[in-house]
């Protein structure tokens, strides 16, 4: 029995709910790919991942230019390793600022929620795989 | 003072070789980031990451198209987060097996070494940036 996209993205929030900091990468104009740590936001299973960032960063500007990113999730004592494609975008919503904001977000935004320079990289999620404990084998779970 | 280069790679080679396992990003032609689960087999202070690849596996036809690559290595019990952009070839080199080559590979490679499907990913360091516990600023590692 297949799963639904539904249940694919139960699944994939199952598989990444516990992994705070992930690998977010994105392609600068020259082709070149960089990633950087990144604390997920909020994980449900609605087809989107959220995280913080600040307007002036160099992530703003590629995804700008181009919107495809990587986010990858990897638990070596769980041997769980996630990867999702997905499109990204800069959104300055302030409802879903303060709806999103915790205390501990102040180790890199020290002016708190209302700095100007804070906003949200919303990202839609195209596809998603992932590698599991025992086996290691490829399962692809959403959007393929 | 400034590192030299020399140095820089050996702070690198420090920060992962205890990282078995990397997160290795690829482009596909139509922009979407792909990342997979791959252990590095070989860090030296030379520039280059060396991976065991199957050779009709999707990435070999990614770098084909395009050599970008990222490859992220974290470790979250250390608050250790690198990346590593670089390009990729596929690389069919026997000696280079031969010596790369110890059993725990057979998980992919069953029928071992001499398995005609058995190539090698070379990756040539372009930049590494990493995080580091306590600051986690950001420390340009290496090609900036
Ligand atoms: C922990 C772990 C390590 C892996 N290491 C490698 C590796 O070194 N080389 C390799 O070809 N595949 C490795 N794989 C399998 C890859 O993640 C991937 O499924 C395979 O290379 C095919 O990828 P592709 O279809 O994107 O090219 C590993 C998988 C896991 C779970």
């Amino acid at each position: 029995m297949e799963n639904t996209p539904n249940q694919d993205l139960e699944k994939l929030v199952d598989l990444i709910k516990d992994i705070k900091t992930a690998m977010f990468t994105t392609a600068e104009t020259d082709g070149t790919l960089r990633s950087r740590p990144m604390r997920t936001q909020e994980v449900k299973p609605d087809g989107f991942l959220w995280f913080f960032n600040a307007e002036d960063s160099a992530k703003t500007y590629e995804i700008q230019q181009d919107r495809h990113v990587n986010v990858s999730y990897m638990d070596d004592a769980k041997n769980t390793y996630v990867s999702v494609s997905g499109r990204a975008r800069n959104v300055k919503d302030k409802a879903k600022i303060d709806e999103l904001w915790h205390e501990p977000l102040k180790a890199w935004f020290p002016q708190g929620k209302d700095d100007p320079n804070i906003s949200l990289i919303k990202v839609t999620i195209d596809q998603a795989e992932y590698w599991d404990a025992p086996s290691s084998t490829l399962v692809h779970l959403y959007g393929m």
